[in-house]
């Protein structure tokens, strides 16, 4: 199967958050006073091809183990989409 | 109204995107030969308060402009979920 899969990467709870700190304290700046927290995370798209959609699962797993992610401080989700042919 | 917002910001068609194909041959240097495409994008999570939902998607989308986003490279897209207190 053809496979798009979106992998959804945050930090994990209790790890400081630089990059969000900075984005709220602007946010702050510019007069946006209502905000409470803000916290950045990235996505990845990967277009693949599997077997079936257990291979797909277990390829995005291992990819997120092995570079993707990094599970000392982070944490993943993803979601598969089967791209059928047109 | 209390709101927890997600933004979701990728490039836009056509604009070049250096760390998806940085993150594809490393990818493809492990061993994953089926993948054909990634793309990198950013995520951020915005806690914050406002009058309504109609207020707290103004704020939202005055902020992708000014900072969260570079609309002249990125696109992006937002989920509202209301807080509701315990």
């Amino acid at each position: 199967m053809n496979a798009n899969v979106t992998v959804y990467i945050t930090l994990k709870e209790g790890v400081l958050d630089p990059q969000g700190s900075a984005v709220q304290k602007s946010l702050h700046q510019l007069g946006y006073d209502s905000v409470e927290k803000v916290e950045v995370g990235k996505t990845i798209n990967v277009k693949l091809s599997g077997e079936s959609k257990e291979d797909v699962k277990k390829q995005i797993e291992a990819m997120c183990e092995q570079l993707l992610a990094n599970p000392v401080i982070e944490e993943y989700t993803y979601v598969i989409e089967e791209v059928l042919s047109v």
